[in-house]
């Protein structure tokens, strides 16, 4: 059987007569492993006591064990069962708030009309004041077509829309940053670049999300040329700043440098090529990338996508061909960005001493990392349940809060490189060990250092990047211009 | 001077000396005609006292005015001046919430990963269920391009904002509903039309704001047809429902019956013809509108856009011809939604008995309303400072949440027409007077009883009509199915 998870909690609201005891009850749920959180009457009454038994799960299978084997006790009646991650879900997760009070005339006079306009005059005259005087100030478009969601694939834009509804939390919740989902009922490249000009002058920076590859690539590529605000993409810039802020801890402990290191990726897509490249920034030089037909290298460039062909001919200084497996003979360093099960332990064996091993495929990693950890000397994975999680939350929430507070107007490589470093740089050397190259979700130390690594290496940008915040009013001045 | 506006409150803070008193400081606000609402100590110390001194004022000008008369005080130092509507708008007025707490990994995982994953796969199945595990449960879009906005005409999309974030308080304030800005960097109609329905399933309502006509009713027609939620445009429909509750009041005061009445109305654009049509299906039969080149009617409808010629051939049976002064004559009810001071009271005293007449351009309205009381038996307008004040907000807050609540597909008249009852009702025989024939905009009765309204007039609707509703699951359903 798997593991527990909670995001399979199940309430069941039972009767009770007075045949059956809480401890059978109880026992019931002991019986089929499932763990108990909560037993609430709900009411009591010569029927008997009705009861809510709240209990997590491992799966929908071990779900309906439970359930049967509470029917299965005499004297008890299942009323309903309902499940914590469906319920909590209904009506949307997000909602809209008004900053301000409108509980008489004078506040609506204020918020609203007469008073409004004035506001709008002011940023019709300069519009640069939209970035101080209205929810562009503050608020980031989480944008997406659906089509490469979780490890679900394409599923469209409504059913995308509680995963952007999550992300939109996890921005506010760690980065105090205000996100909108934007699901478009599109997979039109072209269209979708229109839509998002279009919908940008509500939003300070675009956050581009489970966008197919390499039709994201495009996407990104055209609105950070197109836009003034800052055009990120989760898939790939997120993954790329964690996995080098976690490369660079894990670098420490074995001591080795970036520079030296032979480097091994398993995945050329978004989050691949991304990987690939920002830690080219940071100095690294031998790095193959694999895809689905084997080693990526420049004497083999034919029909590939431009993006591809890119890291074809800027990668793999040894002309390494062939297959993953054999590539990861005397690698120092193993980044899986693609799917579960592909490596055993025994090919993470043939790597060099020390070797490092971050296999990431979500649920399934490229190779057990139990088995990987016999053989390397750091193992990370993208889930929660074991040591060393890359998991994007740690980068975009402080990321967009010091894009925002500095109104950069672009997003550069520099910028990705230092919110890595300051990642990194969270976990002291006296916290650093094999178990912990990187900062749990719930840091609170991490979204803060990276938004102010990103104020303090935006500050030293061409004038060009950063001409909207050398124009941009204080707060102070913009309310004040209209009276003087 | 004009009238004092809370929109034009400002706050000075100034340092003033032993040899100031706080009484010189006062007089200086009275002697400008300012209204003192707030004299504070910052602090205090061998410099002097430094005060926040905030006062209302009637416009820019009378500021200019207050803030020269302090500062020719002795003793007196002006440090800054602010102007609290623009204090109120830094950062932007709207902030995105999370309804459920995540502060642990059971919550992020019932939120976000893994958890979040069946919750896609369920709308992905079934995806009527987005309209209830979602955002689009309970949020409208608040769509412009800000071509028309307020009296300011076409400010673009971001001066619209402040006004589009203000009306999303509204609705969140007078409706429950989560309302969300979405304005559009382009005027072009087919691409407006392309933009909505491609952000459509986030959204269980789109409410159009502040566009130009005649480029509104193409969008808003095609909108509907394409769109399986409901498509509203405020100028048109939010007014047509607030003047018809207003005006089935002011003729329960003369005695006089709608199918009887001759009805006016001056602008015949986007709230105009809307008006006109939603007065016809509550029965009224004789009205004349009229344009920049006088009345409409059936024997001259050359090169006309098509909405205005529908109206030339279906109102005016009398086939009325000339300007507007002309055919007031012996009419029973003006409505104006044009342009402020077209008429003298003298042209309103050639009405018949017991004229109704409705002013409603902003800020200045097509006749002085007091000099017209002297005519007529009843006068509203749009301003908040004469009495019936005909404010969209009685409206669209209400509808909409009827709207939601009974997932409705569509909007057909009916249901405009038995909101604008709805507020009508509000107001009781006990209560209806010539200075009050329709609520007041924080009347906390009206929003609820609209809403009532819609769900009971769409419980009669054709299935087609509210097909989503008849096959949407109930929360209840919705989270169990999955286990059993």
């Amino acid at each position: 059987m798997g593991r527990v998870s909670p995001s399979y909690t199940v309430t069941v609201r039972l009767l009770a007569d007075e045949s059956v005891s809480s401890n059978e009850i109880v026992s019931a749920v002991t019986k089929v492993e499932a763990i108990l959180s909560g037993l609430d009457v709900v009411k009591s009454d010569r029927a008997g006591l009705t009861l809510d038994l709240t209990a997590d799960c491992y799966d929908s299978e071990h779900r309906r064990k439970l359930v049967a084997e509470l029917k299965s006790l005499g004297g008890v009646k299942i009323l309903s069962v309902s499940d914590s991650t469906f319920m909590a879900h209904v009506g949307g997760k997000l909602e809209v708030h008004s900053k301000i009070p409108v509980k008489n005339r004078r506040d609506l006079s204020r918020a609203y009309t007469p008073g409004v306009a004035r506001v709008c005059t002011a940023i019709a005259d300069e519009p640069s004041k939209a970035h101080l005087l209205t929810i562009k100030a503050n608020t980031v478009a989480v944008v997406s077509d659906g089509t490469a969601v979780l490890g679900l694939g394409d599923i469209g834009p409504a059913a995308a829309l509680p995963v952007m509804e999550g992300k939109a939390i996890l921005f506010k919740e760690f980065g105090g940053v205000d996100a909108w989902p934007v699901v478009l009922d599109t997979k039109d490249t072209d269209e979708i670049v229109q839509i998002v000009k279009a919908i940008a002058p509500a939003y300070g920076g675009i956050n581009l999300e489970d966008i197919a590859a390499p039709r994201c690539f495009e996407i990104e590529e055209r609105l950070r040329e197109e836009l003034d605000i800052p055009v990120f993409h989760d898939d790939q810039h997120g993954t790329a700043i964690v996995v080098l802020a976690a490369l660079l801890n894990a670098l420490k402990l074995v001591n080795k440098r970036i520079e030296d290191v032979r480097i091994v990726v398993s995945g050329v897509g978004a989050a691949g090529s991304a990987i690939i490249k920002l830690l080219m920034a940071q100095g690294a030089k031998d790095i193959v990338g694999y895809g689905r037909s084997g080693a990526l290298h420049a004497d083999d460039v034919e029909g590939m996508h431009p993006s591809r062909r890119w890291l074809a001919e800027n990668t793999n200084p040894r002309k390494v061909k062939g297959e993953l497996a054999d590539g990861l003979k005397d690698a120092d360093v193993f980044i899986g960005v693609s799917h579960g099960d592909i490596l055993t332990p025994d090919d993470i064996a043939q790597m060099a001493d020390n070797a490092i091993v971050f296999a990431l495929a979500n649920p399934t990693p490229e190779v057990d990392p139990l088995g990987a950890a016999q053989h390397a000397a750091v193992v990370a994975t993208g889930r929660s349940d074991y040591p060393n999680q890359i998991n994007n939350v740690l980068a975009f929430p402080g990321l967009f809060r010091g894009l925002l507070d500095a109104r950069v107007s672009q997003i550069t490589t520099e910028v990705l490189r230092v919110s890595a470093v300051a990642i990194a740089e969270v976990v002291s050397a006296e916290e650093l060990s094999p178990r912990y190259i990187i900062p749990g979700v719930f840091d609170d130390r991490v979204a803060p250092a990276v938004a102010e690594a990103v104020k303090l290496a935006v500050k030293d940008l061409p004038t060009r990047q950063i001409a909207c915040q050398e124009h941009l009013p204080t707060a102070e001045e913009a309310c004040q211009e209209h009276i003087h």
